[in-house]
């Protein structure tokens, strides 16, 4: 581990814990890096991104109001921003890992507790100019944006308007009297609202709008719009811009709102690759590949996984460190308190943490590698695998970020009271992660996505026709008989899947039925999208358990043998304790017996038992240094009590010995004179 | 509705709802009161703390550091304690409520969107004195801390020790030479840490401590330490207190930490109603009540689940009020954008919210009442029933302020990215409620202290002893047979403790079979404590079900015929749900069989349709006044676009056109010169 080093004092018990750790923890690392190459680069990396301490703060920004974290925050972008453009860059090798690398944007993590106002710029307006600008158009835009002369961010949801893009407001008339677009706001609620960046820090942004040209509406398009002056940064005449107030999280980041006063922009600043609009006001529709559209969106979905991943990973960290040095209560008058580490309930909040923070990240990687291999591969033309990857990283996005966000919440919950400090450093995890079960696609909203996806593939193994290959398993729907149940990991897995089967099947059932009764097909699809949500849920379970158990066999095949025993057990612990979830979908789509289950619960508890000495390596193993984890009970050393007190002391709020409030309030209360 | 008043321009969609609302919303509003008198005279206290605006902010605390919401918040609790000590208390009939009357706190929630400073002075230093001191010190102690002339709070929990109590390290050791006891923190993890206003405000303590006297420990006991000058509140010598820092909420209470160099205390300042040490350093036990000990604890709890419970209906009101206004896609091209709240996904998520609050309160309601009806009883001395009530508050604790949070955030997902705001006005809500699971108990080793009351009454059931009433369905687990299913509401909750019977069976037999196999009890019962969670849990369910159903019943016996409906679906969605959540369960320990459960999916369904056009008037039922929600989404007249914005235009980032971050960092950076 970088981080021993012989002058650091490192708590007792954590000390034993990693003594007794029977497995190579720099193999594990290996693994979830994709190679001992990839590990010694990301530390490269974090040794430049971290050790010159740029990242500290003189005052925790937790102490701030939010105005001030928004300027902290930004004299931090700045500082982050040149390191990205000079040492970072020059780093040899770094191309392979490119601009938007996971591995590069996690070291901002030691800078932002919450997110960068820049995370736009770089995270959409960026890949928006090189994704649906003409090269024209790209080489007026991408270098003033690439070095940052510009700033700018993607502005598409509306106050009124979400996910049903179609439902936009926001209006771009095309004038060929002066060959201009002119945008407008026409109501309250289609103000611009919630892009990251927009309120006071970008000068550019991305609008999307409803094209009007001839006086005929085109659909939502895309425009760039200059928003405030490049002097002096003061908002452009017909231009309403602003910050729309704290959230739960993100709050360096001003998310903004913007409206429109009849607001003119040159007819060239239409983002003109897929469609265009003429001199004369003539809309010309320009062949588009779907291939593209659905690239960028499995890409960022991909990169969400991931990062929900790492958030769990660091909340996995800190509260199995934590819980190997808390001791509590006394089962035996004659021993010591023990680790609460020990003890099962809190072994079952803590170990299904760590199996889904290596599934998704096996998950993602999987996802974008099988993806761009077929990407590749369809040159020729053949695009029929596109729908089920869009389904698969529908329910991927879904899951794991709801996921990661109930097990970020189940470790703080096993941090105890101290879970709920500021300098825990898991509730601001919490408010990361639960946003991304919103953004980029609801949590219900993409489910009934792939839910769409599942009816078809159903229809299809109906009428005989071939299916792709993560939905072969809808055949079982049709074999007649329950699966049997076996309880071997891949026979839970084939379970996993006859659920999935019958959970389809039994929604294609209800819907038929419904419209039988005379229900139109929206009508009956409506009414079973509660069970069309579980279905999708299900077949996105079967997804990871499979993808994860396969990876693991793949990627340890030439492991050490402890390390193999480890990561099995991990992968087991995953299936067993989503078995355990579904006894009720198992007991109606499987031969399992309540027998099987009792034995299934026995095994899952000794299973518990057989990975807790390896606990504290397992955590090790994500390799997270302290400047990321920005917690008191999570650090390396385990100096938990003493750094839990160093984090109080900082407080303003401890700077004088009797606060204002007391001469100005309390006192004048006490003596009676209020 | 008190709200209506001509001048309010209230949002059609709204209005509509509340239009075809068909049963009388005052007469549920009355159910949950309690009666129509408590209805009346919570509107005349209502009116009392709210109509004078003093609970308003210029500057919402949403955009201040912690130091300044903290010095916010002492502000108002002093013009909140002045309201008390007068206007309030000078209300014909406020004594039938009570000092610590929920109605009464419920005010409070205007003033503080977290909690007030003074929050455990009348919540624990007050009650402290009334139950542990003897006549005399009360009348000593008493007086001055109801007229506030001195401030208190009440501090156990230690850095390194929370539920164990026979774990605390800090010492309080008898020196007869000067009658006195020596306070001391013997390590760091000794620090007291948590206990609220003991940061910055208060200048008194009630200090949990090991008492020493004749070289002999006897134990933990509460001593009353004065730790701040009265004159100039700065700390007295030997005493180290200041503030623990940031946390998830609560952050307007200054919860504190507390250490003591050796400090001195008169032996008189030990609470000495049943234990004493006599000037020559003697220790006497007065013979205590049980009784005591646990009255207390069972209204704290009590107290909690109504608190969760009102919280719960407020995510509820904000929910489904946003869900009536906001539209989104459209399934059928020709029709428009549906409200969110015709969804099934949308009603699944939020009609289990208001029949939890429902279930909730009446069941904090009926504890209190059975168990004071309890203690009157029990003069003559017999206390069989107070395991069995301890047992009850503990399960229910856990239960419903687990429930409540995991609700809440359904409720906030249901809003979409608004929810994330804090203006929605939900994140608060979450962040107080998700503290009461840990706090005052926390979740697993409450349920786990049910469990072993569950496993002692399946030994008492064995034996053919006789039951305590909850309890008395354990005899079920000796029938021989599956319990037959029946999907009438008795039927389910007959079900639901067939269910909770048959997991205690399962736990008592692992435990057996794993002592034959040679383990000590306390390791047989640690092995299987993950299993024991989940069985305190299903007893909880089926207590929770049972009481509101029988509640409803009996509240609802003079209604008028459409209350009556619309009361008996909620309880019927509250069972419904919960059969569906726990099909394996039923499965392995009823009757019923794959079929009944398809059909109760669609009965499921089915209800939810029929309590959607009554939804908006059940939760206009909780009665909320806007001073408490603080919800630009909630608000009773459903302006809600108008809100958000207005809300964002408060924001001090949107006070100056240009932030100072700009020439500070952003200008030298874009113009290349950083």
């Amino acid at each position: 581990m970088t981080q021993t080093n012989t002058d650091m004092k490192v708590n007792p018990d954590l000390a034993m814990e990693r003594a007794k750790c029977n497995f190579n923890v720099l193999e594990v690392t290996h693994i979830f890096d994709g190679g001992e190459n990839n590990t010694l680069m990301r530390k490269k990396i974090e040794d430049v991104a971290l050790n010159s301490g740029a990242w500290k703060d003189t005052l925790g920004d937790e102490h701030m109001s939010p105005k001030e974290k928004y300027e902290n925050a930004v004299r931090k972008s700045c500082l982050y921003a040149s390191m990205m453009k000079n040492e970072l860059a020059e780093l040899s090798g770094l191309e392979s890992f490119g601009v938007s690398s996971p591995v590069i944007r996690r070291t901002a993590d030691a800078f932002f507790k919450e997110v960068s106002p820049f995370l736009l710029h770089l995270g959409m307006f960026v890949p928006t100019i090189m994704g649906q600008c003409t090269p024209e158009q790209q080489s007026h835009w991408l270098p003033r944006a690439l070095d940052m002369q510009i700033i700018g961010t993607y502005a598409q949801t509306e106050l009124g308007h979400g996910t049903f893009i179609r439902g936009l407001e926001t209006t771009a008339t095309y004038d060929p009297e002066t060959e201009e677009f002119v945008l407008h706001s026409p109501t309250l609620s289609s103000y611009k609202w919630w892009a990251g960046g927009l309120g006071n820090t970008v000068n550019y942004c991305i609008v999307v709008a409803q094209l009007y040209t001839k006086g005929e509406c085109h659909g939502t398009h895309p425009f760039i719009v200059q928003i405030r002056d490049e002097d002096n940064h003061m908002p452009l005449p017909g231009i309403k811009v602003g910050e729309i107030g704290p959230k739960m999280g993100f709050n360096t980041a001003d998310n903004g709102f913007l409206g429109f006063n009849k607001h003119r922009i040159p007819r060239e600043h239409m983002l003109m690759k897929n469609a265009q609009v003429l001199k004369d006001g003539t809309y010309v529709k320009v062949a588009r590949h779907g291939k593209l559209t659905y690239g960028t969106m499995v890409f960022v979905r991909v990169v969400l996984v991931n990062e929900v991943a790492f958030n769990l990973a660091k909340a996995c960290t800190i509260a199995v460190r934590y819980s190997a040095i808390r001791r509590q209560s006394r089962p035996k008058p004659d021993e010591a308190e023990p680790q609460v580490l020990d003890y099962a309930t809190q072994q079952h909040k803590l170990f299904i943490a760590i199996a889904t923070a290596h599934a998704l990240q096996l998950c993602s990687t999987w996802l974008w590698e099988s993806f761009s291999a077929v990407l590749a591969q369809m040159k020729g033309g053949n695009t029929d695998t596109l729908p089920e990857f869009h389904a698969l990283s529908s329910c991927l996005k879904a899951i794991s970020t709801s996921d990661s966000a109930h097990l970020i919440e189940q470790c703080r919950h096993a941090c105890g009271g101290h879970g709920y400090m500021i300098s825990s450093g898991i509730p601001h995890l919490y408010n990361f992660v639960s946003a991304t079960r919103t953004y980029e696609g609801d949590y219900t909203v993409l489910l009934l996505q792939t839910a769409r996806f599942l009816v078809k593939a159903y229809e299809q193994a109906e009428a005989k026709q071939p299916l792709t290959p993560t939905v072969a398993y809808l055949a079982y729907a049709f074999s007649g008989s329950k699966t049997t149940w076996d309880s071997s990991p891949d026979g839970i897995i084939r379970s996993f899947q006859a659920l999935s089967a019958g959970k389809v099947a039994s929604c294609v059932a209800n819907m038929r039925t419904r419209m039988r009764a005379g229900l139109s097909q929206v009508d009956a699809w409506e009414m079973s999208t509660i069970q069309l949500v579980a279905a999708a849920e299900a077949h996105c379970r079967a997804v990871i358990s499979d993808t994860y158990r396969k990876e693991i066999v793949r990627l340890t095949a030439n492991s050490s043998p402890n390390v193999k025993v480890v990561m099995d057990q991990l992968t087991t612990l995953y299936l067993y304790y989503w078995a355990l979830e579904r006894t009720g979908d198992l007991l109606m789509y499987t031969s399992v017996s309540q027998k099987d289950l009792a034995d299934l619960q026995i095994a899952y508890e000794a299973l518990l038992s057989k990975i807790r000495p390896n606990a504290v390596g397992l955590v090790d193993a994500f390799d997270l240094r302290d400047e990321l984890l920005h917690s008191a009970l999570g650090s390396y050393d385990g100096r938990v009590y003493e750094r839990l007190m160093e984090e109080a002391l900082k407080s303003p709020m401890n700077k004088e010995p009797v606060n204002d409030a007391y001469s100005k309030y309390l006192r004048p209360m006490m003596k009676g004179k209020l």
